[in-house]
Parts: C-alpha cells; structure tokens; sequence
C-alpha cells in the first residue's frame, strides 16, 4: 500500500509566526503523500475577547455557544487555515485547506448533552471521514490542510479537537493507505520530567502507558494525546509518533520523539 | 461543450442571514455544474470596528493594509465561506470552500504602487485560473464556492474583487465549458430609474451601454460591474444576466433581469 504522512501542529507553534514558518519549511519538504491537521492555538481567544466574546469554560473544556462557533470558524477556518495554505503555496506545497463541512469530508453528531452542553462541539461519525475525497485530492497532487471544525451534514459547523481529528483520519485512510501519524507539539516528546526535554520517554505502549499513568508521569493533557495514539495503532495506523514541531523530519525518520505502539 | 453556471452573490445578500439563506436554498436547486462566487459584505467593517481595525479608503477605494487582509482572511475566507459551504451541505449541495491560494485555484499579482498603495490587493493573471482544478472538482460533483481572496504564489493571500473572481472564472472556464455567468444582487436588474424596480433594462450591449452612461443611467459602482460582464461576453461567455437574487431560476431561464450581449 502507498504511505501517508498525518502530521497534526499544535496551537503552540500556530501562536507564533517565526516557528510557525519554520515548521511549514519542514512540512513543505516532507516526501510523499501527506495531510497536515492544525489545532487552533490562543489567537481565538484573543481575538474573542477585542470582539467581547466571553471564553466559557466547564471543568476546563471550552464551551461553545453560538458565537463562540462563528469565533473559531474565522480564526480556525479562515485566519490560520487560509494563512498556512498561503504559506505552503509560496513553499511550493500545493496545499488545499479544509474544514469539515467542505466536500463533506469530516462528519459529525453534535455531542450529546449530559451533565453539560458543551454547544456545537461535534465528535466524528464512524465512517464519518470522506476516503475518496481525501485519497481523490492526494491522487491529484493536493495536500489537504485540515481546520479543527467539522460539520453536521444539517446546516452548522462543529468544533472539534483537533489531535481527535488527526487520529479520525489516520485510522479511515489506515484502510487504504500505511499510515504513519506524528504529533508536532512544543516538546521533545513525553517526557519522564517535565523540566528536563532530555528525559524523552523513547516508546510507550498500553502496559507502560497505564505504568506511567500510576506513577503521575504521565498526566492531564497528556492523558487524551496519548490515548488518542493508543486508538490509532490498534485501528492499524502503522506507526504513531509524539515530538517536537522541530525535529519534524527526525519523527518521520524515528529517530527522535516518542514511538507509541 | 458541457454547461456551466457561474453565480455571484453580492454582499447586501451575504449580510441578511434570512436573504442568504433563501438565496442559498434556490443556488443548491440549480441543475448541472455550478461554481458561487460571494462577495464580502459589510460584515467585515463591522467585526473590525469592534477589533479596532480602520477602514481606511483612498477615492472610495478601500486600501488593504496588513491587519485589514488579516481581517478580510477571517470574514470573507472564514466565517462567510464555511457558514454557506455549511449551509449548502444541508441542502445536500456538495460544496467546497476555496480562496485563491487553496490548490492554488486563483493567482494573481499584487496591484502595483502607483498614487496610491492599494496595499494587498490582487489583480488575476491572465492564466492565474488553475482550469483543471476546477474541473476536476467539478467532475467529481462538487460545487466549488470562492471567496473573493487569491494569492501571490508567494505566501501571502490577497484581496480580490468578487465581480472580478466570476468575470475571470466564467472566462477561463469558457476555454473548455459552455459558460452562463449570472451577477445576483438586490435589485431586479440594471433599471432605468433607480427609484422604480418595474424600469428593468432587459438588453445591454456596447453600444447601449455607451448610450446609457452618456444619458447617466448607468452610474458609479454599476459602471464597472457592466464592463466586468462586457468583458465576459467579449470572451466566448455565452451569456451574463444581472438580476435579484430572488429571481436566480428566472434569471437562469432568461426571463428576468438584464441580459448583457
């Protein structure tokens, strides 16, 4: 089967223009067919907040009513998703940027309330992934440049997390392509001490993860990331890799970063 | 040749949400291949007061510094472009959102500083059109929906007049498909009598329409969008009608609005 390259970019690295640049030059210069998923990054917050926007939270997940989707539509799927195809286009990347709703290809059910409304927040429908519009653009040689929205197939976009998303697509087009999946994120990868970027954890996998669950090496948002690479491998993702937005084409190369397996 | 309607929607549609939405109801119910062109609408202006952000004009022209393209990007390439691919999805219309830099769909230059810095402002190529790209999607049944954004080539998105994306989009196109190209906007057609919407002129060619702006009938910001359609019907476009967004099925058919020759 042909590889795919998934690679997700935090919010990190999209808050700041100069590392943002310098990982698009290693994207850019990735072989292969490839997807890129960008998270949204504070800038919606900032910007929400000159436009009186409240950011509302319940036990630190962003709520998102009405104008908080309308928010994060502009930023997410127009300032930061259009920018970063701009950017890849000058770098000789033919890039086409996407949210969910466009060509279909990220359906989603609005979450259910429970306990909390977490407003229109949407979680990606099993065979919610659109396979051959993905595998249409890469046969065309287009790179798709994921916004952290989908839509309802009703009428309205959906926020969604993009690591989930990144694991979504990794897993539907692990169906017809070997997919290797790497998070770029500001770290060097897990790491045993979080102040020291030397103490990388080189693998991991359920048995360890829950070890280093117990042992609080491992913990908050950590938690989901690392689950969200254990879903992908056991859906037939090849390889998944955690490690710093810098060290992009070692990740590729596994010789850098965590390998989760 | 296949058939090709090319439809652009003006903002005072895309700023009245019931408006765009019973407009967006009649566009999703078009038969055959079908590209929409959205213009920008005041909405912009109105998000950059709240942002601090000046308008700022130079002969009635608006000058796109830096953080107004940021803004342009977030309005026009996000909230406005996903809310109606998001909308045209519902209605089982299989759109795409695309600005210029997206698959590098629409190059342009930007203007060149003569009085006046436009500052981010795009004038098309003359091959800047990427043809096959939109046949490809086109194809693949997919309805492409722009926003009025192209790019240098060079990392930097640019702003486009909306009038100006359908004119070169219908043009380009018309190399390889049998182009309609219909200009939606609030009134029933070019009128006579601005004051009286029953004064539709029904025929404009070149010479009536240098008749029409000798006698002032024609004015202002009607002058360049009848040039725009000239121009369209100078270049193998079949056929340009200007008329009420409303009216689109009408105006397709031929029985309303004004028709350019």
């Amino acid at each position: 089967m042909e590889q795919l390259t998934v690679i997700k970019i935090g919010g990190n690295i999209i808050d700041d223009n100069t590392r943002l640049e310098s990982f698009l030059e290693k994207f850019a210069a990735v072989e292969g067919k490839k997807i890129l998923v960008h998270g949204g990054g504070k800038i919606a917050t900032s910007i929400g907040d000159k436009l009186g926007i409240e950011s509302k939270y319940n036990s630190g997940r962003r709520i998102t009513d009405k104008e908080t989707l309308d928010l994060v539509t502009m930023v997410y799927g127009g300032l930061v998703n259009k920018r970063v195809v701009a950017v890849l286009q000058g770098l000789s990347c033919n890039a086409v940027g996407l949210t969910g709703a466009d060509g279909n290809v990220m359906l989603a059910d609005r979450r259910e309330v429970k306990e909390v409304d977490y407003g229109y927040v949407g979680d990606i429908r099993q065979t919610g992934i659109n396979i051959l519009l993905l595998q249409s653009l890469l046969n065309n040689e287009l790179t798709p440049v994921m916004a952290p929205l989908t839509h309802d197939g009703q009428g309205s976009l959906l926020n969604t997390n993009a690591d989930t998303i990144a694991q979504e697509i990794a897993k539907a087009m692990a169906k017809v392509m070997q997919v290797n999946l790497i998070y770029c994120f500001e770290k060097k990868g897990l790491l045993r001490d979080i102040a020291n970027e030397d103490s990388v954890i080189e693998q991991i996998n359920e048995a360890t993860f829950g070890q280093l669950k117990a042992d609080e090496v491992i913990t908050d948002g950590m938690i989901p990331k690392v689950e969200n690479a254990l879903a992908a491998i056991r859906s037939n993702v090849s390889r998944v890799i955690i490690g710093h937005a810098e060290d992009l084409q070692a990740l590729i190369a596994g010789t850098a970063g965590t390998q989760i397996q």
